[in-house]
């Protein structure tokens, strides 16, 4: 997963990306990076990192300009080394282009290997970059022509920024995977994966770009053109909803608080167990439990207190410290579990062994019954479209039975939202998104030997 | 504020003292140190920031030894340099000592130009200096004789923590001011602010430090000296429940998560508004929240998102961005908000201005009407014994009456808990408690010429 | 300029290189670089500074591998960013190339822009990419059969080195304009710029790389193709000789000490002055000096100290300190020189101002007379070849007779070596040399309006 | 060793520091040192390495002020931690003082167990603490004495500068062991170990502080006082002459160069070789090596190249590099040597092993005879006064004669300068300098248990 942001007609576009990847940290932990144009001429800041830890304010000034690109990257390969951080910057025959991008391509094999037979030198493995050598072919024709040309040669999810001296493009694939959304501030514009970075910079939201458009923003205005038609079959992702995106944006046109409130409203309909409080995994279960607890009438705790003073630790812990990473994050209020009838809500089991270890220490806390309800359907499929989900070996659900779940995580009830509530809370049903990590019906075919790090065995 | 920690005992020492001070992280983020003993020979390290930045796995390799204490502190002053860090450490006639010290001691300056008058060299403007000079006059008596001539010198709060080549010893003032508790781990022997840093490393709570008392820990095992005996006048710090520890710790025999939740209800005794629902100002006022939610029955949501996924940033905002500094943090929820009455509950009112700024993003998203609750009275005095509440001119509540005090934060209502209702809810009608910033009665007599940062004026 | 060290067959390759460089330091001091191969897999290295300053024992030690290629860097111009430090490395096809490159390609305009039309997309300015991109058109048809292409292709000066994951390759312009010499160390081999990098690491000389060679060497040995025929007009540059290369090499098979010693024997023969003593600029002139010391009979002296125990400062001098980028260096010994008839050693003129303030520096330390003699013809024209002289404009003797130039540097004489004193000294008499920057005569026709920088105005 | 620089009267007094140390950076490699006053407030900067290194134009700019003091450090212990790095400052009373120290103690032990048992906490090992302890005690009855106390209690070697807010005050033991001498620019007042710094910052000398004499400079000028009498038994160092000051430094009222060219006049006419040419090691040998040829009538030649361009290493060698810490910075330059009979002069031999790698790579190089010469007596005597000497043991001539020493070097002929010799080109025949480490005679009586590192041992 990644965030990404971009500006343009602001005196400080470049403090204005640094906010918005700031507000679109949670969709890229792993490096961060702003590309500036003045007019003329493009600078770059990345590093590793958090965006507050890459930028200081010296770093800032240095990125003068009106127009900005920024991204934020999540990753959990190998692969993660600073150059392939994005934006990622070319001079390709007295030009610059920096590109940022969310999604995955399905088709990077093939057009990788086809551009090096034909010499080009590639310095990533990034999708991205093959994005830049198909532009660098056909350049010469200009970039409306040029980059419809490459929309029709890639294929898979797509929402991306690409900065030139004096423009920012923004283009979406067909079929509407990931959110892209534009907003203007002061006479200027601004596009971001999430509405919670127009907030923090209190830019207004106009609306989203839309399936196979590009958007074409300079001096004079902004121009849209519909490069290859949308999908007939939609496929917005709706994993958005259930777990990545905050709570305080709206993407796809919802507010994501309230229909995650909606998802537990649902699992109150479809599940009940005598308990003594309701009480969230925190922060991913906050807002299902609260509409669990408002629809079943049951009182609300946060029995788990989350440590909010302290960065990362990167320590192991002694041998002795057993369940420590849980621990670390996440403190049970024994005084508030001990003889109690707990019911926990959270938004998903991928792996299941963080699950396991923070039941457990709500038992080693006193609990006398726990059940636990989850407000999605049970994920059995790997994402090719950017959700970051582990081979499907590894998911939970895609080898095991729920009861089988059930005792594994030691729980005295388990109850997953059916995937009618889901669509329902999601107002979904009409076929819009795509469901296949828990339907497996991908909405573009997937020859099985691809994997998401395929340009990764190249070198 | 400051937390501190010591361990006496395991094999990792410098390392069970980095989590118990990533525990405390709360009690100040302004520096934090360890220093350790292999029985030999001390080592420390130290410096400013977080505990995590602080330290990696490298530094903390290298700080070998089975006795450790560590510190992190908060100062908003000048005078934070890393010098001012903590544990400090000296050695003196062939051996080492390092200090580790929570509180302040109210005859700083006399004791200082004194030592001064007679040669000694200050490093530092911090008091844990002076206690090392005194106890240097007079090492040659053995430690516990020295320790206790020392503890008849100082005056004012301090719960502390020195380390020898061999030895960990904890003393603490007869007014009993700030925490200090007394736990076991395989044998060991760990000391720490506040009982959240025992859970994380899994440590058994033994008991609480007690006023007036020096704990030795050596080879030989624990050796208990009330060196002076515990005043009458009994002084706990009542601010640690309402706004300080952490609520998942037990202070002075009691659960912080509890206390608040009382509090809550309290709250919901003495006022009632006709509104639509409960929200916290997250986190400080998340568990009164909760309190306040259960007592009256209004429903409980979450109506602004705290960001959680970001660092600390240091980038100032562009000018066009009003009210940056709340809304990074925290973003209201327009869809959960506009429209509606909402009753928001908070800890505590310093200054003002964050409340005020708080209060009008809620505005902003279209609330009708807002009302606050405030956990405990109004701070009116400023705390000499470690709290660092600003200088009295700068409390809003000393120089403002509640209805000014509405009316600044423009709102349509609130209340703040009564001194009764507070001290009922704290289990502290005994008088056994601190409440001078509510009431101005110092249990200590306070020279008005007095201030933290004394020592700060000497070069 | 830049030196080239590369080695094949030896455990600690990398740590070779770096004593390698170390020895050819003087020919690079901005940026250094290492490239090692265990077989399998390429690592690098590189940063700007001195080759100390760059690599340390952690770094050194995680370049493993048998094979290595190292090149350190020295240039003048804005262009010299870490990203165009060498080795530059490339994937490509799944094969890693490094490149190490001495000199200046002639045609790299017209490449370069050739290359781009055809969608190559450039990460620097530095012509040795320019070689992996013709490389990468060819690859397909073996290193040997695609290298011979690539010299084909390429015009002007370029002693190079090729890494690729089992083999270590030298090639060599067919003018031979710079020095590439090839060395023995127990059973594997060694290529450098210099003889001095052998002798730091106990290699043995064996023969230079030929011009018009290619050189691989894998683990089956050592194979020779002479790729291009030499060209008949043999264009070493004269220039190694009188400034460049270190006292202690061979270069061009003669050992550079002799012959500067040889150039001050020729001075004492064309111009003798009346005077107390002789002495050198040092380091520059001490060679020569000794020569003409040895041949006119006069006493040798060192009036001028240099500082050997500093570092290099960026510090900016008080406004009140004249002549202090001179002073700072060179420290003259009043003793010695006051009241005295001197005559001073140096080896070349460039711009004029820095030998002026070291005249005056001597004036002011109380000579009586002060003359100087040059060990070879004034420099009147630019290098399109490696050396970084300034463009003609700069050049004082492009726009200066002798006699304006004595004036200039207010001395009471001055004599340059005649061009066949320098011949004579050089043993050069064939022909065999390029000494274009004293004749304007360009053994390859120069475009005028090409430039060192070209690249860098791509932007 | 060290080297001290102090500045009274110049607005960028930090900078004038700054190249004052970097022109005494051969007293002391090993940490580095600024404080300054702007008459108010003193600031400081100090750091491990070169002065080149440990500041930058951002840390001088900081050091705002128009008095500073520095110091260069040079030690080869364990003791080299920051901490021990000068100038060294306290605060006191609410006054500052800074001091920068040249010399040994020899009473350090004693004062310091004196001050410990009264209470005194002492942050480092170094005598300057002690004497700063010492003044605290008697800092009441004003500066001129409190000093004149101070140098009544200590005693042993000391030239040093102290800096108060409003005053720069320079002191020197009463047998004037080490040099230092004042000089004066554009009004200001500048005082330092050698003129060399003076020459650098184009200051004119003016005198010798005097033994036993303390100089107070502040805004009203500058005051002298005998503080206490000059020994009657003078004890200037003689190594000065012989190697450790610069050559273009006058110390003692002496040049050096011309001494050092005296000392190989005289061993000339002590000692004659059949040999072909006179060759320093570089740069120790190098002026003696000019006196020898020119009162010898040999050829001067400059056989072994000294690596210029390089910084320090501290990579280790590959095992393989025998005599690598020889060669990396000397390269014989075998066509000058092979097959020649060479005569080498040094300046000294302490340990004899580096001068033994020496000479066998000139052997290697193909010399066939190897005479050395020595421009002092063997040295037999370990040094208490502030030359950093090995220990007795180590010294190579304490324990063997010439000849023995002559064998192990593998010489074919070696001559040490005879005492007479020495001190009669140094003109030193009155008996004023401390000729100790040859003689064994100390002109202050040294109790045999002490030792440099003493305070080390507290631990």
């Amino acid at each position: 997963m990644c965030g990404i942001f971009g500006v343009f007609g602001h005196r400080e576009a470049a403090k204005l990306a640094y906010f918005g990847l700031y507000a679109l940290q949670h969709r890229g932990q792993e490096s961060a990076g702003i590309a500036v144009s003045n007019g003329r001429e493009i600078r770059e800041h990345k590093g590793m990192g958090l965006v507050a830890e890459v930028f200081d304010e010296e770093t800032l000034v240095q990125l003068k300009g009106h127009i900005a690109v920024g991204h934020v990257r999540y990753s959990t390969t190998g692969a993660s080394a600073l150059k392939n951080a994005q934006p990622f910057c070319v001079t390709h025959s007295k030009h610059t282009y920096g590109i940022a991008h969310n999604g995955n391509l399905t088709n990077s094999r093939e057009l990788r290997e086809r551009l090096e037979a034909q010499g080009s030198i590639f310095q990533t493995t990034i999708d991205s970059e093959i994005i830049l050598h198909l532009l660098a072919k056909v350049a010469s024709r200009g970039i409306e022509e040029a980059l419809t040309i490459v929309m029709e040669t890639i294929e898979g999810a797509y929402s991306c920024l690409l900065l030139t001296e004096d423009k920012l493009i923004a283009f979406r694939d067909p079929h509407g995977f990931r959110p892209l959304c534009l907003g203007i501030l002061n006479g200027g514009y601004v596009v971001a994966s999430e509405t919670c970075a127009l907030d923090l910079i209190q830019a207004q939201y106009l609306r989203d770009i839309r399936p196979g458009e590009i958007v074409i923003i300079g001096k004079d205005g902004l121009q849209s053109i519909q490069a290859i038609p949308p999908s007939p079959r939609q496929a917005r992702c709706i994993f958005e909803f259930i777990y990545f995106a905050r709570p305080d944006s709206n993407v796809f046109g919802e507010n994501v608080y309230l229909i995650r409130r909606s998802l537990g409203e649902r699992l109150a309909e479809e599940a009940r167990f005598d308990c003594d409080f309701v009480m969230p995994f925190p922060d991913s279960g906050n807002y299902a439990a609260v509409g669990y607890a408002r629809a079943s009438g049951l009182p609300f705790e946060m029995g788990v207190i989350r440590n909010h003073y302290v960065g990362r630790t990167f320590i192991q812990p002694s041998q002795s410290m057993r369940d420590f990473s849980v621990r670390v994050k996440l403190n049970p209020v024994k005084e508030i579990i001990r003889g109690q009838r707990v019911l926990v809500v959270d938004d998903s089991i991928v792996r299941g062994t963080t699950s396991r270890t923070r039941v457990r220490a709500i038992r080693e806390a006193g609990a006398s019954k726990i059940y636990m309800v989850i407000s999605c359907p049970p994920i059995r499929f790997p994402c090719y479209f950017g959700i970051d989900f582990p081979s499907r070996g590894e998911l939970i659900a895609a080898r095991h039975q729920v009861e089988e779940i059930q005792r594994y995580l030691d729980l005295d009830g388990l109850h997953y939202l059916s995937l009618e509530g889901m669509l329902a809370a999601c107002r979904a049903e009409d076929g819009s998104f795509c469901t296949a990590c828990f339907t497996g019906q991908y909405p573009i075919e997937i020859r099985t030997d691809l994997s998401k790090n395929i340009l990764e065995r190249h070198p």
